[in-house]
């Protein structure tokens, strides 16, 4: 039987799971996807047209994809000239086809069908909600653009996220939901964590499935921080954050263990980041840690696909097996 | 053995001819393409983007697509909103596609792949080129759309057009030059005389390979007049011009031969278009007169895509049997 998996999130981290996580035969793969991007051209198009801003929608599309290579580098094209400079081609379809179609399900459904996805790609609500942060100085960051392009203005930590929610609440899809409730494993995808994953446990429901749902929950963490979401958070510090708004611990927490390409990470110290600490417990009556080298050979300091997906699948199968 | 087709033209004529030929069995397709387009949205990516501009290429690539019904529709698609009003989203693939990858041929044939078509879609030429005509008061029109615009502005015939020229020059698409060399048949398609079909035919080297290529040259005549292009003209008109232009008498000539939907005859006729009239020998030495009802039963006054389809082939096939 096929081991179910959803996966929730929505940026370069989900991608790069995603996009392992598809090469794996026997699995039932899932992507619940956050729809509150606000910058960019998916934010354009939310403010100019009016449709749910389909950038982390698009990626996840296209990590599941098993169409050719030319359409799933199309998918990910930007224009660069005259009056389309900015404008991305994959968002371009989806507006193309909500217009002919006349709802955002069913672009969403027929995106899947021309991409020839493995799975499916779920967004998690939709709702038209906007991403708010209240910062521990006092100041309110409207957009999850405000809150994802923090960069480093002063020496030292800047004034840490207090409280984030949506504005206006949003629901969830039922079919995101559903996803949570019958999956195998529950994996909180690496990416930024205030504006990729946490967007998601905020919608109405998602974090309550979650907490009762019968899966394994499983935190993927991140390698780096990032200056406006996470200074200086060590590893724990994420698996504290999300086992407190899911009200449930991790059964299994994946943290990469072993170097990091250092040819970036001055670039990255510049930008306030710097590499999660694993300050994880070694044995104890905690979350399985499950330790592994899951980063990329790549320059970019990223999650390997092939490498975490395996990591991943070798152990679920694992537990699902010793269960069955 | 497949019978060979070459089509040329490039406007609505030439699709509703394609898509009633894509349903026929055993025929090897090529359909050659205007690449002089001025108007619209295609006109405005040859201006502001330097392609050449891709509407009637992305027509005949639709009507030979045997892709979905939804993704052929997409490509028709035009956004009716903000900055990205009046752009078609076929035309806005193709740019993707140059820019992806590096050229206009390989954006063609990757269209193709992409519509999964039958056949082949062969531009005329690789050249930029624009369409200039003279009237007979003198009159010097450049640009494609501003022949193809052209609306009645007094009573009685427009001045004719007395000359139409390429500038600058074009060489002919090699491929084109193959498809005719190779064809059974050479089909030039119902539509406008002098904005679809003579662009072709003013391309260096594609009148003469006509004249010269073995196979059958046909001539499909209009159903209506064009003000500004053809006002007035018999078939036998359409049929001495075509002759000219290829020196080259046609083998056959497909006629309409029946009623027309006369709902439309009124806005038609307010545009300065009438029937063509037949005006074709009955019998005697000149090119074989094929007389069908290939009117369309819908409102719109045009060329029934499986009716002409079907008295062409039938014809065709006859002849090809009987030299075989």
């Amino acid at each position: 039987m096929a081991l179910e998996i959803a996966v929730i999130g929505g940026g370069a981290g989900s991608f790069n799971l995603l996009s392992g996580l598809r090469g794996h035969e026997g699995l039932h793969l899932r992507s619940i996807v956050t729809m509150m991007d606000s910058g960019g051209d998916s934010g354009q198009l939310r403010d100019a047209f009016g449709v749910l801003p389909p950038g982390d929608l698009r990626r996840c599309l296209v990590a599941l994809s098993e169409e050719t290579h030319l359409l799933r580098e199309l998918f990910s094209f930007r224009f660069e000239e005259g009056d389309l400079e900015g404008r991305n081609f994959g968002n371009l379809f989806f507006l193309a086809l909500v217009r002919s179609l006349g709802s955002e399900k069913a672009a969403v459904e027929a995106l899947g069908k021309i991409l020839k996805i493995r799975g499916e790609v779920i967004p998690v609500t939709w709702d038209d909600a906007q991403l708010v942060a209240r910062l521990a100085d006092g100041a309110i960051l409207r957009g999850e653009a405000a809150i994802d392009k923090r960069a480093p203005d002063r020496e030292g930590p800047p004034p840490p996220i207090e409280a984030i929610w949506l504005e206006p609440m949003a629901r969830a899809n039922p079919v995101a939901l559903d996803a949570i409730r019958e999956s195998d494993a529950i994996v909180l995808a690496p990416g930024d964590v205030f504006t990729s994953l946490v967007p998601n446990l905020l919608v109405d429901g998602v974090a309550e499935a979650i907490g009762h749902a019968r899966g394994k929950l499983v935190v993927a963490v991140n390698l780096m921080t990032k200056y406006g979401e996470t200074w200086g958070w060590s590893a724990s510090r994420h698996v504290e954050e999300l086992t407190r708004r899911c009200a449930r611990e991790p059964d299994l927490v994946l943290v990469h263990t072993g170097s990091l390409p250092d040819g970036r990470l001055g670039e990255y110290a510049r930008e306030g980041a710097s590499p999660v600490v694993d300050d994880l417990p070694v044995g104890g009556s905690g979350p399985e840690i499950l330790r592994a080298d899951v980063a990329s050979r790549n320059p970019l300091i990223r999650h390997d696909p092939e490498a975490t997906a395996n990591a991943l699948v070798a152990r679920l199968r694992e537990a699902h097996r010793s269960v069955a």
